[in-house]
């Protein structure tokens, strides 16, 4: 079913409901595999830690309502939601930067499983230009512009070192990619029409590191 | 420089300052390479799409004033950006499930640049328990209570599929493991004492498809 069938505003979609879902979605794969067939928002909550009303509140932006004692059906609710966050299509994407994260993505078949599609990196390093990880061609990002012109892929991964992020995304941009997941550190600033995407493991380990940090000092503390 | 000695609360933080400083320090090792001598806060500002006032509050939490007129010394700034957020420190981890996600993040070098150091792995696959990526042994899971007893390691990274996720946490727990990276999309519940950080590379990957799926529909009910 499309949105429109669905009636569906995904620009009205807030930020932590759409972080949300795949969390939803995780469990319900499970349950789906073990052939349960009923879920209700409560022993979801219990299950994710989140509130009962928020998960019915979550999915009542896809339309998607539980019945009164029953709960949710597993099968088609995995479905929906599966679709609904676009891991069923297949989105073509290239990769830009095949150095140690670039070919590390490459090499990640779990991308796959969630519809993303890398069909060819890119870089400027001559050692690896004309190589290939698995299936997947590593070409020179000169040739950028002039392949992506015949291809018409819409969505580029980031992956250079930081100091050439923004560069590298202006490039992007002129040859009309349409969304940049960048998993640089660096804030990469595009048009209002591009999606921009960051995806920061290190920021993430940083905060892991304060965490642990804190328990340590909290600890000493208290001592 | 101790957290003490520079008088830090590191449990006082907020997050998204935390979320913040990875992004200062990338501008900062840029400009560093350039042997830039100072940064004003809104030279940072104008770069990072950040207001000029809350980089000076979320540097203020580290204790670091810019001067008047001159702003910030850019390499000790970077020195102690670097020092604040752990990435100068070794931080030894094991990583649980070296399938393709987990295999990935063990040939990725860049952790190694943010102090993160796998010294092994463990699986419960027979057909890479014995083997090795890169210089990182794989061993069985069975083992890990015993190698984990010896080793005093605190962080482990969970890698693998979601529905053993769990499991495989009550097991690192039980070890006294510290900290756990998780990067399934599944919501892994720990007692408050570990630290447990979310990594989840496919909700991003949902929020940019939602991104451009609300751009094509904007566009068609435009037209």
């Amino acid at each position: 079913m499309s949105d429109s069938e669905r009636h569906i505003n995904r620009a009205m979609l807030p930020e932590p409901t759409l972080r949300r879902l795949p969390w939803y979605l995780a469990y319900l794969k499970m349950l789906d595999s073990k052939h349960e067939e009923y879920v209700s928002s409560t022993q979801i909550a219990k299950r994710l830690n989140v509130d009962a009303s928020q998960i019915a509140k979550d999915l009542s932006f896809l339309n998607i309502k539980g019945k009164t004692r029953i709960g949710y059906e597993v099968h088609p609710l995995t479905k929906a939601l599966t679709e609904f966050l676009g891991f069923k299509h297949r989105h073509n994407a290239y990769l830009i930067g095949a150095g140690s994260l670039g070919s590390a993505l490459m090499r990640d078949l779990g991308l796959m499983q969630f519809g993303l599609n890398i069909v060819a990196a890119f870089d400027i390093n001559p050692e690896i230009i004309g190589s290939a990880v698995g299936n997947i061609p590593i070409y020179d990002l000169a040739e950028f512009p002039s392949r992506q012109r015949s291809s018409g892929v819409a969505i580029a991964i980031v992956a250079v070192p930081f100091e050439s992020a923004q560069e590298v995304a202006d490039t992007l941009v002129d040859s009309n990619i349409k969304a940049i997941w960048n998993f640089t550190p660096f804030r990469i600033k595009v048009p209002r029409n591009v999606v921009l995407q960051n995806t920061s493991i290190y920021s993430d380990l940083a905060l892991m590191y304060n965490s642990m940090e804190a328990n340590v000092n909290n600890k000493n503390n208290t001592k």
